[in-house]
């Protein structure tokens, strides 16, 4: 299998249809709210709040990083997918792509 | 069913059986190095980094949540559980236990 | 670890709390009836259906799967683990439990 | 939105991509081994087995439906997801290929 195939670190990689601003802040901005979220889960932990309720916060937060990852995917699918399949070289990010998802549903 | 059996935000209960302070720092430290790994988010969409290389850093942010509950939920089974049921008002805390059980499995 | 705590076979091991005759029909209509679903989806490869429908149908067995064993996992919960707490042998069953809770959620 | 993005029922859509008889075999003795799965698993109720026993199975079921649905999934992506996109109609696969991975999500 092939170095592009696998899903290693590729820092220098980027969209192939750029991210616009406004999308960035978006991204950014339901980023910002978990980390907050985490740090809420920092503060129930210090006041000794009951384990069920924490539990609970923290399904909340998976919720909401399940739903920022969807979007990414759901994005980079409609976009960078569509883009190199229509450009001829659409095979690879297929294969990338099934790889996410299986990473993803394990 | 009464309202000690549902999920909502009780602020002011504790853990049946407290965590001590080596436990909720361990707790904590996880869940600080949960919130790192959110600004490590925030900086890769700074970056314009590759949607599936943010895709997989999601995913082992998910998976460090996962583990961080599963390990309050065995705490909270192991220890609040097993004594409220030892001291005979076990019937609600397990009915509470299954419906954070359900609650995740959804 | 005591071989009481892994999650191997022992066929000659029944509920702590037996199963009432009613109990176990309603567990075996519900295995029947998905039992059908899954010849359903046999047929429909046969019948040249379509991906999605096919997808659409197996996503509809797992949900059904996942409320069987639900129901297993809440009736073991509160008759079998209760029943063995009160009788004072809980911490093993308890032990257990969370061995299956962290099996369903791999 | 039009009819053609949702997942409602169409009995009569074939796949994109023709399935062989080779494909279609594989994927039967796959749901047939599963419906003897889930057979073995009333007998396990008749026999009274053990509530984690059959919990254990459930599991091993649900991972073996998994796997084809992600057999089929891939499939599809590979085959019918990108030669409808090489062929020029490729937006609509794509929209409704999120909507079966979202499903999956849920």
């Amino acid at each position: 299998m092939s170095h592009k195939h696998d899903l290693s670190m590729q820092p220098d990689k980027k969209p192939v249809v750029p991210r616009s601003e406004h999308e960035k802040e978006k991204i950014k901005n339901r980023l910002k709210k978990i980390e907050g979220q985490i740090r809420g889960l920092e503060r129930m932990v210090d006041e000794d709040r009951y384990c069920v309720e924490i539990l609970i916060q923290i399904a909340a937060v998976q919720a909401a990083l399940k739903k920022v990852g969807f979007s990414l995917l759901e994005r980079h699918t409609k976009m960078c997918v569509l883009h190199s399949v229509q450009s001829g070289n659409g095979e690879e990010m297929i294969e990338e792509l099934m790889k996410v998802i299986r990473h993803y549903a394990k």
